[in-house]
């Protein structure tokens, strides 16, 4: 069976070295220091390693099962939520008002990467009750604010969101689920919703369902529809749960993976739903869960990738198999440990610069974020924005291919389930495919994030690159880490440029190169943040940093990723300059 | 459930067009004409189609289970099974003195392709067994022979190979099953295998397991290694089968996929086997079935893929999500179908022109095995030794990351195993692990194929590869594929360049860019068959074929292919050019 190790050393490099989060000017973050961080990851490591992570393969083997209507989680599931709940988790970054402890976004994300890596389709439960809370929080009245948000904050009551449907996942505007207005100004609900994750379970007293659904009088496509809040239990004017509304789970679907968590048909039989925000603008408060799901998901990306990786790692330090070309490592042993052999270290390298790089880029989404939402800074809203279908569609795909490559070093092992490496590639697949499939996540990225707001967001991070280039091109320690970042970066500006040259004439030209533009959008970032991480590494060194070995691999690490990783950008742009005349040239018929 | 209709056009095309293979001076090529191809791949169609391709989502849920000692195959099994037999697909391509239809191996290819597409793990049990048989025609006695070919070419009897150990996969020089000589010449066989593909099942009254085992005085390493025969059953002297012998099933794995192949735990307790060959050679007799092998997995690779697009394809034809932003194609129904979509059509054209230039080059290599074996050409011999770990390799690297794109043309539903796609992405993921892991398939290729016979194979390849481009650089259609061929193909050779002048100071610097070089090489063998095949398509046009829109797809397949695979080739040699240096820099402390 895999394990787990929380990476608290490394996010503490993230927040304190690389962000420098206590000497940041954004509200809150004054009171990030070393020793209050490290305390809340050590306290959350120890949960996702002794309660967390013992129960990811129980997930996956047992799954979820539904009888008489009522959703059974795995063994083990239910005692572990609850110590998630007693830890008071789930409010890590809510305001204190509804419960919560009011830290940072980034905080919660810290925290976030090692619980998904512990127990992704455990964690879902409360990742969906987290993104229900910060729609309410953005759009409910003070009333729903008031009834919903302290049971759900505590998840004595969870959260999901409601959007596809048989016949419409991306495509909402061609959605059925109905919302008939009532007399005393709720909403009776009717339809059925697919892939609802977490959509019941045995874990907490009720669940608090966010639905999209068409009222009268919207007009056609997405412009009619409007959200509604959908209570599995009607909650009385005391805050005592009232009768069973009419909502029911249909079936459990049989997934790839993720099989802890229920993803479940919601039948909607005239459920009494409450209006959340304005009618008819449901889709913008739809979004408000979205972004921030999005993030979620490509932590979840990499998160898995990490726990992956930890135990290939493992792996290859244990197993005794050929013998190193240039000279035996292991001479009293029948063989040297895989960990000699290039091409093992090709995969780990390739894992561990990706992790590395994809949590530090991570969490500087994350300040973004706080920057964004507690001081109101346009700037930081406008590149997360830009920057949030990247962090999603790039980090999934990498993810996805990093399990699938720390499946490999286990050789015949890694295809048996009962070594575990299996499982992560089957559930980070998802994240490739839900909260918009990555190639929704490339066309967010071309087709509106690119321009948005006359293309400020993008260049603000070409802004960024230039400048932290300029600052530190007289420091020869970082010339392995400048040049290619100055090509990377130019490769994208070319990309940029035949988009703006060429779509205008024809938007399939810019649409062809979209997932192509997220990948080399997505190594840009990861080569930004190696160069930051490259220089807080030599500034840690030159103080004398009694770690050197940690520095210095991050370092190596470092080089390893600009080296080896980053000339993917030619590729993607002598791709996307090659247009869509050769991938739209079939007509239907000639396939 | 997704549907298989076997792609007999495309293969014709192949066989026909592109190879010419009843013109070809190969023995048993000339009988190879359209008509007679035809009937044999429509008649593998009609039993892939009608029987083995419905059963492979049966094989998937069902597994196979253990049960006193007995293994029991999914329901359905054993009659398609026996449809096989009496089909004598078997031996299609097996000297008719064994009871086989002496066609070329070439032709087992295609139908080979067919069976895979329809159900891998079924095919699975056949193909074990076709290359046991290989192994027993080369190194096996005249005895052997006649009594245990007829009963496997009639698939009466199924076989294995045992490699395997719970310590040792790769580094064959560490294994412990030892096999103790008795007095009438037989061996006593003692140990346990594992990962034993199709070790035993209830589809064949006996099961001959070909095994490796060290006998004394061998030495030490692989060269104490001898090849067993081991009978389920033993055989008496006149055919009929004896006692049981002594070996069984320890367990059946639980894994990623091919559930319905039973992959077994094999435990040998002294066991009768016979010597196959001379004692102490036995990893050379096992290489013949390797060999062999390794091409039949490259083959499933791009063939769980072909099945995988075909499916996508027809979903993208049929959801109907968003419309063309150029605009709209159904203007009659509520969204166009997911085709126009570039980023679809993106995903399709990837598995589209991946698929067919890995048929092409897949029956190239079969052609080559068919020269070297009926003519002892040396010059064929040496390129598909060559090239046998890139097709493994490559094809099955490509072949999955084509499975996992067909999956997500379908969205949420790709996750959803009722609708089949994680299942052929499941199944295909063994073949990047079996018959020697890609990174083993990299290292031969680098560390052994690539400098055999003082580098004669590869000088052979650039010899073709340039001969074609002198040919036809006159020919203006064939530019887009000229120009694009000429680049990889200078790629690839500075990427060997890069191995002389570094990896003869230190090997790491080879073995470092192992895994990227079997892919610039197969980037560089699929657009040298793809412009073959534009040739080939534009001599069908010129001569007026009736099938315009074949051949004009056929065109811009490949252009596709050329245009946004291609420049792969780049990326890949600028990480060779990194060579070892960041990637062994970390200590294993470090890590």
């Amino acid at each position: 069976m895999p394990s787990y190790t929380a990476p608290t050393k490394d996010l503490q490099f993230v927040l304190h070295d690389l962000l420098k989060v206590s000497q940041s000017d954004i509200p809150g973050y004054a009171e990030l220091e070393a020793d209050f961080t490290a305390a809340i990851l050590e306290e959350a490591a120890k949960l996702a390693e002794g309660a967390l992570a013992p129960l990811n393969m129980v997930g996956d083997q047992q799954g979820c099962r539904l009888e008489n209507g009522v959703v059974y989680t795995p063994d083990g599931f239910k005692a572990a939520f609850e110590q998630i709940r007693e830890g008071g988790w789930n409010g890590l970054d809510i305001p204190e008002e509804f419960g919560g402890q009011n830290l940072p976004y980034l905080m919660g994300s810290a925290v976030g990467e090692i619980f998904v890596s512990a127990n992704m389709a455990l964690n879902m439960y409360q990742g969906l009750t987290h993104g229900a809370i910060s729609a309410i929080l953005a759009h409910g009245s003070d009333a729903q604010k008031a009834t919903y948000l302290p049971k759900m904050v505590s998840m004595d009551w969870t959260g999901t969101m409601n959007l596809t449907e048989p016949h419409c996942g991306t495509d909402l505007g061609l959605l059925r689920t109905k919302a008939e207005p009532q007399d005393d100004g709720s909403f009776r609900i009717t339809g059925q919703k697919i892939f609802i994750s977490a959509g019941d379970h045995d874990m907490a007293e009720n669940v608090i369902h966010l639905v999209l659904a068409k009222a009268p009088g919207g007009g056609e496509g997405t412009k009619g529809i409007s959200l509604f809040i959908v209570p599995k239990f009607l909650v009385n004017e005391d805050g005592t749960l009232g009768a069973r509304n009419g909502v029911s789970v249909g079936k459990i679907e049989e997934k790839m993976g993720i099989h802890g968590n229920a993803t479940c048909v919601m039948n909607y039989d005239g459920a009494t739903g409450y209006l959340v925000g304005e009618l008819h603008k449901g889709m913008r408060a739809m979004f408000t869960m979205m972004n921030e799901a999005r993030i979620g998901v490509g932590l979840q990306g990499y998160a898995q990738a990490a726990v992956a990786y930890e135990n290939a790692l493992a792996y290859a330090k244990d197993r005794l198999q050929g013998r190193d070309v240039t000279g035996t490592k292991n001479p009293d042993g029948p063989a040297d440990p895989l960990l000699v052999h290039p091409d093992v270290r090709r995969m780990l390298m390739d894992q561990k610069s990706f992790v590395e790089g994809a949590r530090a880029f991570t969490m500087w989404g994350a300040s973004l974020i706080d920057r964004a939402h507690r001081m109101g800074d346009k700037q930081a809203d406008g590149l997360i924005s830009l920057m949030t279908p990247v962090i999603k569609g790039f980090l999934t795909d990498k993810g996805f291919e990093m399990c699938v490559q720390a499946q490999q070093v286990y050789g015949g092992h890694g295809y048996i389930e009962e070594w575990g490496m299996s499982q992560f590639a089957r559930d980070a697949r998802i994240a490739m495919i839900y909260e918009g499939a990555n190639g929704v996540q490339a066309l967010d990225l071309v087709g509106r994030k690119l321009a948005a707001d006359g293309g400020k967001p993008v260049m603000a991070f070409f802004e960024i690159v230039k400048g932290f280039i300029r600052e530190n091109e007289s420091d020869a320690r970082l010339e392995g880490f400048l040049v290619p970042l100055k090509a990377a970066s130019k490769d994208l500006q070319t990309a940029g440029m035949y988009f703006m040259e060429h779509g205008m004439k024809n938007p399939n030209d810019a649409l062809a190169g979209s997932s192509d533009f997220m990948h080399l959008f997505g190594h840009a970032c990861l080569g930004l943040v190696w160069a930051q991480m490259a220089k807080a590494a030599c500034a840690a060194l030159d103080a004398g940093a009694p770690d050197r070995d940690f520095y210095e691999a991050k370092l190596a690490t470092g080089r390893y990723y600009m080296a080896r990783q980053l000339p993917a950008t030619v590729m993607h742009l002598a791709r996307i300059r090659s247009g869509a005349e050769s991938m739209m040239a079939l007509a239907p018929e000639q396939f």
